[in-house]
Parts: structure tokens; C-alpha cells; sequence
């Protein structure tokens, strides 16, 4: 079997995840072109619908987009207001679903996106319950989105907490094991290789 | 067993679903207090968090809260933009959760909230998307609310296209079966009326 190279979009790529995502993919011969709010080759926030208009002018042709960005508040559930629920939906959310709509008209016909959940929106943990909101909201939204924009595709990858980042948040995630940043980092190239759509890899 | 007479705040009392809880809810000798935005004993937008705390503060003392309201634009994916994203979160996601949060203070202790959802969190349709969007992130929500809230609850309804409904938006459900309204008005007695929290009823 063939392994096509690929002109890849990725957001997040200065984050913890985003760097082994960037390995990941450049290991099976992709192009990837690092997209940050202030690092990376093109410098734009996705939180802003505007500037993912922007993003796409730039980027040009794309055979595949891949998130790893998404930033939510944690909170006990009581001081969670209504600015919390917001920045979680623009954070997470609207930054992520904005990027499948508006890269519909410049990714590949049977090319693919990639966004990321998390474990909360299936498993929650106290002062989650914004990133649980935010991960069930982007779930729900690549297993709708999947059927309308076929025969481009779209999947979620799902993480527990990362095995690299157990000493400084291991602790809101008590006995939920945990997942190596290279195995997170596969999901993606399964997601952007294969031909699955409508998936949510949980790992 | 003894049933014990609940005082119940039902949201979105003059709609469809609505109409059906309240029978079904009074018919076990619950106390009903009926609200909407333009009908009802109290009329309060709940999709201004303002109108939710000005709600509270005129309803009194509760056992139970009850949601049954909740809108969301339905448009192919690739029509659906910023604003209809924003409007579905507000109209059903902000609305319901800050029903709950705001809640916690005027509810019993061991008093429940109940949302709505439906079928296309799980099932996705054509020109559902923001619909799915919704449902995913208020049934993640009810997960994670429910380990912070107890002793009190949270659960969720999610109906598949009701019986009733079938004439005006069956064609939106091709072959997807339908609930009929008592059934789904019997799953907000079961949240009410039993101890089970973050639990979401499919039906």
C-alpha cells in the first residue's frame, strides 16, 4: 500500500500535543504546515471565525486539517457562569466546528479533518464539567458533520490525561490511567491515512 | 411507597413536550409551576442567564426544575455559520445548564433537574448538525454536573421524533422510529421521581 504524502494543516503545533502530532505526521512523509496564535509558519487564533477565513486565503490547497487546540475553564460547577460556558464554546468549540465548515471549500474532496475531544466528555472529573461540555459538543458535532460532508471526512481523537503530563495534572485524574503523547500522536495519522469518518478515537 | 408531593418548575410549559410533561407530572400530585416566554404562570428567556435569576428569585423554594425548551437552527452544514453555531448553544446548551447551575441555591437538597435533548446527539440527520452540536454538550454536561450536584440531581431526557410529531417532521427521520409523547412525559417522572443522577433517558 501506497502512503500518499499529504499537505497538512495543523493548529495547535507549539502545544504539548501539537509537537508530537508534528513528529508524528512528518515521520510518514507529510507536509505540515504549523499554524499558532504566536508560534508556528502562520500565526492565527481560531477562536476568531474571521481569522480562520484568513487561514485558509493562506494556507492554500490542504489535503488534510488537524486540531490539537482547544482551551476550556476549569472551575468548581457553582462559580462556573455564564462567561465560563462561553469562553469554553469559543475555546473549544465554535474554533474547532468553524474550522470543518469554512475548510470544507479548501481541503481536498476526499480529504479529512481531524479535531481533539477528551476523556471529561465521557468521564468527568470535579471542576470539569466546561471541558466536558465542550469535548460532548465536538463528539456530537464530527458524528453529524461526517454525514454530510462524505466523501471529505471528519474524526475526533479523545485522550486521557497524557503519561507526560501525569506529574503536573495527575492529580484530577485519579486512578484513570493514562495515554503515551506518541500513541495520542497515531490516532492522528490513522484519522488523516485511513478511511474511517464520523469516529471518536479514545485512547 | 409514598409519593410525595413535589414542588416542580417546568420550562417551556406551553410547547409540545411541555404540555405533555405538565399532565404527566400533575397526574402524580405534583405541584406544577408553569413557564415560558410567552405563556405560562411565569414568563421568563431563559436564554438570558438575567431572566433565569430574576426567574429563581420569583419562584420560591423547589423540589424539582424541569426543562423542555430548547431551539436550534436546522441548515445544510455548509450554511451554518458562526451565528447559527451561537444560536443553538445559546437556545439550548447556556440555557439549560445555567437552569442548573443557578439552580443549586433554590432547589431542595435532594431535589433534581431535568433537561432535554434528543435522538440527533446520537443519531445525526441532514441539516442537524447544530442540533447534534447541542444534545452532545448538554448530555456531556449532565455527566459531569451530576458528580459536583449530589445529593442533589441532574439527568437528562432524549427523545427520539415524537408519534405526534411524525405529520410535520417525519420525513426529517427516515426510518428512525418514533416515541410517543406520554412515554417520553413518563422519563421526567422517572428523574423526578427517582434517585438516579447523570443519567440520560433515550427513548
Amino acid at each position: 500500500m501506497t502512503n500518499p504524502q499529504q499537505s497538512i494543516l495543523l493548529i495547535g503545533a507549539g502545544g504539548t500535543l501539537g509537537r508530537a502530532v508534528h513528529q508524528a505526521l512528518t515521520a510518514r512523509g507529510h507536509r505540515v504546515l504549523t499554524v499558532g496564535r504566536t508560534s508556528g509558519e502562520l500565526r492565527y487564533d481560531i477562536t476568531d471565525p474571521a481569522q480562520i477565513t484568513a487561514l485558509y486565503e493562506a494556507a492554500g490547497r490542504l489535503d488534510a486539517v488537524v486540531s490539537a487546540a482547544g482551551s476550556v475553564p476549569y472551575k468548581p460547577l457553582a462559580e462556573l457562569g455564564p462567561d465560563d460556558w462561553q469562553a469554553a464554546f469559543t475555546g473549544k468549540v465554535l474554533s474547532q466546528i468553524e474550522l470543518v465548515r469554512q475548510g470544507i471549500a479548501h481541503v481536498a474532496g476526499r480529504g479529512s479533518f481531524t479535531l481533539i475531544t477528551g476523556v471529561l466528555g465521557h468521564e468527568p472529573i470535579v471542576t470539569g464539567a466546561a471541558a466536558s461540555l465542550a469535548n460532548g459538543a465536538v463528539e456530537a458535532f464530527v458524528r453529524a458533520a461526517a454525514i454530510e460532508l462524505a466523501p471529505q471526512r471528519v474524526n475526533a481523537v479523545s485522550p486521557n490525561v497524557f503519561t507526560e503530563s501525569l506529574g503536573t495534572y495527575g492529580d484530577f485524574f485519579p486512578g484513570m490511567g493514562s495515554v503515551p503523547l506518541e500513541r495520542v500522536a497515531q490516532a492522528y495519522v490513522r484519522s488523516v491515512e485511513g478511511a474511517q469518518t464520523g469516529q471518536i478515537y479514545r485512547l
